[in-house]
């Protein structure tokens, strides 16, 4: 099942794709004499009823669809909770340490390094993307994430697929002339990322995903191919990252957690940056296409 | 004025602090025939106008009071939308990071650093913090924090006081162990300070601190005076952080930004440990006592 947060034009509302189009969850819901929570939030805090309920509005649905030119997309979930981009993808850092002359921390392989990233400005796809006046060095950084659905803490390694809602795409912008002299101090990225982040273009239900670590992932600016990679060379899975961050600590619904990017998957790693108007289009197989435009604030 | 957020048995409400207790402050307002919204965060969001009533409220009350200690108290924003932990005090991070054997960076004096911090695992004055299983290290941190009211972007310096609701206590508790070897991969504390984050006892509204830079702050372990410090050494003010920090970015009303650790405010500096059972209060001039508990999971 995929779900979207998108606007008709009267505001966010949440719906299910289908082969004819966006249906609009709750008045579908209506239609059918049932009910479903408004919100993605709603949606993942309501459970397996909650999700049940959105399976058989779509399964019986025959009435009206958006066709998905006519609505703008928001990211499936507007404003999530908490989002934290974990390293689950090794090579990349590696990779990416090397091109700025910094050691490769053994920690990497010992633990999950994860950072508490930005949960404010968060897009989604369709929408453009304003770099800040201060920054030249306009990037990309092709991940995928994971939706919680069911929280919990000390969660064990063999149950957290349980607690996965579902997948979407992930571009975590990135302003590498801010980050660097900011990520000296230790603190982590901050200003460098913290302007920006995509989500989208919809959530795929971790029942439409049988296997989840053989997934295609591509991104193109402007038509062409700039990254090419895979869910395969994860080191840790998403499911190391549910036990690991939820040892005596909780996770709660509705929060996200990044792969961290594949490796090649951003211009950092391939010496290439973005430029004024470019459009990135992130692809995840089996979850669609992430697009955004980056437009210069100065520009 | 004082805003604490409570629960006397039935729930978290918001309430003002009265010479005569605590004023349940939505049904004060059904009392005498106005409303109020029934969350710190939902007043924040309302503006002038809310806090107008409040403050209405609470001159004219006559009636019910609590006890104090008849309360739970809760941090008086119980899931901040966002906070961030500001590095305004340099001398602490200049002898911290003497202490760890790493170097100061320049950068600290040219930008406002920050890092993203846990807005899931928020505790109030009396709560018991546990800590986790794998840490031996305890510290606390001895802080301020500003609470956003108006957001927006762009915000000029000499406009930003008009950004501040008000103001509370902070301890910004690390344990040392996790958190040095996570900090070396350079994307921030993470483990190390992600599960607990006290607030409290209350937000003191800006208009009731005429004189935000001349506070003295104390932290007492069992009682016992371990950190003494005062706002006034600041190296950057809440108003450098406000400008700084919305500069091509959203503030959002409800979003709290930490001043980081006074000089010698945490054991880290002056080469002490905190032990299962100890009692860490941090008190502000002005603003109050913030109260905790430490208890070791492994205990």
């Amino acid at each position: 099942m995929k779900l979207v947060t998108y606007d008709a034009g009267s505001g966010p509302r949440i719906g299910g794709i289908t082969a004819s189009g966006i249906v609009d969850l709750v008045s579908a819901a209506r239609g059918q004499g049932m009910e479903i929570p408004g919100t993605m939030q709603g949606l993942i805090e309501g459970g397996a009823p909650a999700l049940a309920t959105a399976r058989t509005i779509l399964q019986d649905h025959a009435g009206d669809c958006l066709a998905p030119e006519r609505v703008r997309l928001h990211s499936p979930i507007p404003r999530p909770v908490r989002f934290r981009d974990a390293c689950l993808f090794l090579e990349h850092l590696e990779k990416a340490y090397g091109m700025i002359g910094r050691e490769f921390d053994p920690q990497f392989k010992k633990q999950i390094i994860y950072y508490n990233a930005d949960n404010v400005h968060v897009f989604g796809s369709g929408d453009t993307v304003l770099w800040p006046r201060d920054s030249q060095e306009a990037d990309y950084e092709l991940e995928w994430a994971v939706v919680i659905g069911k929280g919990g803490a000390n969660i064990a390694r063999e149950n957290a697929a349980e607690h996965i809602f579902g997948y979407t795409i992930l571009n975590d912008w990135s302003a590498r002339d801010l980050q660097m002299p900011f990520m000296a101090c230790g603190l982590g990225p901050g200003a460098g990322k913290d302007f920006a982040n995509s989500f989208g273009p919809c959530i795929v239900t971790a029942d439409s995903i049988p296997d989840p670590y053989a997934l295609a992932m591509t991104a193109r600016v402007n038509g062409e191919v700039w990254s090419q990679g895979t869910t395969g060379t994860m080191h840790w899975s998403f499911e190391d990252a549910i036990a690991k961050l939820s040892q005596d600590r909780s996770l709660v619904p509705g929060e996200i957690i990044g792969s961290g990017t594949v490796l090649n998957g951003c211009g950092l790693e391939i010496d290439k940056r973005l430029a004024d108007g470019d459009v990135v289009e992130l692809e995840v197989e089996g979850i669609g296409t992430l697009r955004n435009t980056v437009r210069f604030a100065a520009a």
